[in-house]
């Protein structure tokens, strides 16, 4: 199982391992800005524990969250990536925290791949994807970061091309 | 019961409600820098769901975070907060936002109070009061800012000083 924390958008994805790994389920778990703070931290937390509690993830993987120049939204991040982590720590999931460059670098070899790349390389990755919204796919990577790059890269991927070439002597 | 969250040292208190509100139980969940990240914040939340599995406290109290100069140490508290808030919402325990002034201005009367002085006025406030580690006496000035201020004010409490003084004419 993969998480992409956030207060407004939380996305989710749990894959099946394997070559290629199987899509199972993915979703964004929404909240408004209109409710009050702890309600969407309560929100967040109740349906992350719900995915843990239909889908049993053995292993789930979590992106390391920064601070950025705004102080307010890293702290509000910070806040939806506790309650996702306690939801799944009070189902015996084990978590692994990745960098976002981590996850770039497992899933299309590279680290300096865009978050568009990465979005786009999600369907060719895993069988049985449907229709993603962005924090899905971000969700989904991070999920897939947990899976050996051989596994990966194996399947279906066409070759991960730079946009460089290279000149032939 | 008040929670006074941190990575390093949550502090949380339980009192119960009258005039003189009584100290029930206190103390502070201490996590090592050598831990890993995620078992600390793992370690916060059970602990937290353990102190609410047995005191079941009717409503908590945590204090906001806003984020400070060093980014790194305001998302590793806002984490804190955020397993120790899921820990409390999946024991039903209804939450309260409040900030550092508020707190210290239903605890003294005086927004502009030092913690110092905040740490002196609990044992005045409650009754029953142990001797205290900082965090914990912060989570229950936590706890006791959700008590109306007259029920704190006219039990044992002497007249608050702020240092200045009326000159009578």
């Amino acid at each position: 199982m993969g998480i992409d924390p956030g207060l407004a958008a939380t996305g989710w994805g749990v894959i099946e391992t394997g070559a290629p790994p199987r899509h199972l389920a993915s979703g964004v778990i929404r909240t408004s800005p209109a409710e009050d703070h702890i309600a969407r931290l309560d929100y967040i937390y109740r349906q992350t524990a719900a995915v843990a509690e239909e889908w049993k993830p053995q292993a789930a993987c979590v992106e390391r969250v920064f601070s950025n120049a705004n102080g307010k939204t890293s702290i509000a991040l910070a806040e939806a990536r506790g309650v996702a982590i306690a939801a799944l720590c009070g189902r015996g999931v084990r978590i692994t925290e990745i960098s976002a460059l981590q996850i770039k670098k497992s899933i299309t070899g590279l680290g300096r791949a865009d978050k568009k790349q990465v979005a786009q390389i999600i369907p060719m990755l895993l069988s049985e994807t449907p229709k993603l919204r962005a924090d899905a796919a971000d969700a989904l990577a991070c999920a897939l970061a947990l899976t050996p790059l051989s596994q990966l890269h194996g399947s279906r991927l066409p070759p991960f091309r730079t946009g460089r070439r290279r000149t032939r002597r």
